[in-house]
């Protein structure tokens, strides 16, 4: 597997922690600190540490595991520990973990006294393709995804294959839906090599295509003006689906499991308005509906997921605005979608 | 007053808020947010609602004037209300006061939805001088001093020089320490001239100059990997006084006056290590001895000052740096000083 050169940082996926040790070894930096979570720490940290031969220079940082964890009271933990344990403009952060790790990670070290290095070393399927390429950085306010962040690219990623053994199933589905969308947003093969295998484990293979796929699209458009948002396809309503559950349900929905709810309405809308063939709606919702666990929506809660679209980051002047496909492998940025059509879209993926 | 171009954004000094409404017009923007504190929504507010014609989508985030603002807990509820606003990616948020609110708003706006737009109306010297030139923002934690923040540009700043008419003395002293500072480290002439100027007011001319110095630094070096650093005379054992005094004293020094005193300290310093010469460290001491209020120091306070300075961003390593002085209008960055010199140098101001 080749290394991806992306916008100035490079992203390993052969004997990664050995490249980690390497990095760390060259003599930039003044200290280390490492971000976990109790799984992480349980299951990766071990492999991480048992590479690194001056450990002395270490300190771990520990967080509870789980998307709770992404807003700003632990952010402030994080940035009191480093203040306490003496971290300076040298110092380096090293995200171990998975999308809540790089994120909130990601975001304190590039806020930490104006911005220190980090690098991401991603633990679940998630995080390889999704959050530890492309820059950005982000917390929840009020439960609101990602509304406070930046744009900050990290100094390297490490991603090591072997973690995904020890992932439970529900994890390896959340990461196999971001890499279902960049085969429908831009690589119609991709989409029918995925459809394909045996996703109960996707190979080196596939992780590494999607990666390039992801960092292609990011490098031509670091912040977000134009194609990047092709990224969001499926996490409109998505993103409010995986809102709602994660305030109403106690085991909440996974955000691939969201995005793919998200997907399936999404492909609904440009069936509707950017001519995505029936036969090519029907494809994608069955894929994904056989794929994914079946969420039970009630037409009650529309008006509560319709104020968590509406606080989307993509709107502008109120409008909400969505990523649909033209084709399977194509797609159209900033469609604007009304009420009507959005509760459509819904009442289409309940009566599935 | 010509305007200033800096990297990428402008710096108006005739008709800035003209300026500033011309700005608003030209249609970039979908809201407009201004934030503005009890001082400066009574004394400088008025007059930017005159001139600005659609008033509709203006909303007031006001917070309460002072050092204490600049902390989370109000960047939170700032994020909040742009949340509860609907500011979109498109909105604008215009700082309306001094330091304060130009680092915080700074801070709230870089980092909402990964970054939306702001401009400076520095209100008090200090600022027109200092925070709104730069493109630092900042909060505190724990009373450390602008220990998170980001590096970004405003897309303007306008500097309306009446409103320091309505400025106390001692905020006008806050901000000359800062002028005093731009000629010692670069320019010994304009240094002469302020010496010898009526300096309860400075003039327009003065407050120009002390702007076009501190932007050519920070245009050649934004993110203080070098010469920049010169701007951090008088600021290791000034900010540590800051702290300290806002900490401990219930009339807590100024930024100015702090840093009087850490210009003093800091001087001695350079005439023990970078050769200044004895009586132009007479002269520095003398100028900012007699237009700054002594402040008493007692030697049971080293300990807890030190503490502070060890806190300072500059540091690397868990050493101390200074900019030092080797003549009045020129200096040397990182000089690394100990527990011992620093102690020294301020018993030198305590003995003065």
């Amino acid at each position: 597997m080749d290394t991806i050169q992306s916008d100035n940082y490079p992203i390993f996926f052969e004997n990664s922690i050995d490249e980690l040790a390497n990095f760390v070894k060259q003599g930039r930096y003044s200290r280390f600190f490492i971000l976990t979570d109790e799984n992480t720490a349980q299951h990766c940290l071990p492999l991480v540490k048992s590479k690194i031969e001056d450990q002395d220079n270490f300190d771990i940082i520990e967080i509870n595991a789980g998307e709770e964890s992404k807003d700003i009271d632990f952010c402030i933990g994080i940035w009191k520990m480093l203040i306490d344990f003496g971290a300076d403009r040298k110092s380096l952060l090293i995200n171990l973990g998975g999308g809540v790790i790089s994120d909130l990670g990601g975001f304190a070290a590039s806020t930490f006294k104006r911005g220190i290095d980090f690098v991401h070393v991603p633990t679940t399927l998630l995080s390889q393709v999704d959050a530890s390429v492309g820059g950005k950085t982000g917390i929840d306010i009020d439960s609101i995804k990602n509304i406070i962040g930046t744009f900050t690219q990290p100094k390297a990623v490490f991603i090591e294959l072997g973690f995904l053994d020890t992932l439970p199933a529900k994890q390896i589905l959340s990461g196999l839906a971001e890499m279902l969308k960049h085969g429908l947003i831009q690589d119609a093969n991709y989409w029918n090599q995925l459809k394909n295998s045996d996703l109960s484990k996707p190979s080196a293979e596939l992780v590494h295509r999607s990666v390039a796929i992801k960092n292609k699209i990011t490098v031509e458009d670091p912040h977000e003006k134009g194609i990047r948002k092709a990224l969001n396809f499926g996490h409109t309503i998505g993103h409010a689906v995986e809102t709602y559950s994660l305030i109403n349900d106690k085991d909440h929905l996974s955000h691939g499991e969201a995005i793919a709810i998200g997907m399936i309405c999404e492909s609904y809308l440009a069936h509707k308005k950017t001519g995505l063939p029936a036969e090519e709606l029907k494809e994608i919702t069955d894929t994904l509906n056989n794929l994914y666990p079946r969420y039970t929506i009630h037409e009650s809660s529309f008006d509560t997921l319709f104020e968590y679209m509406k606080k989307d980051k993509k709107n502008q002047s109120g409008n909400i605005n969505c990523t649909l496909l033209t084709n399977i492998g194509q797609c159209n940025i900033d469609n604007i979608c009304t009420e009507a059509e959005l509760c459509e879209s819904l009442l289409y993926y309940i009566n599935l």
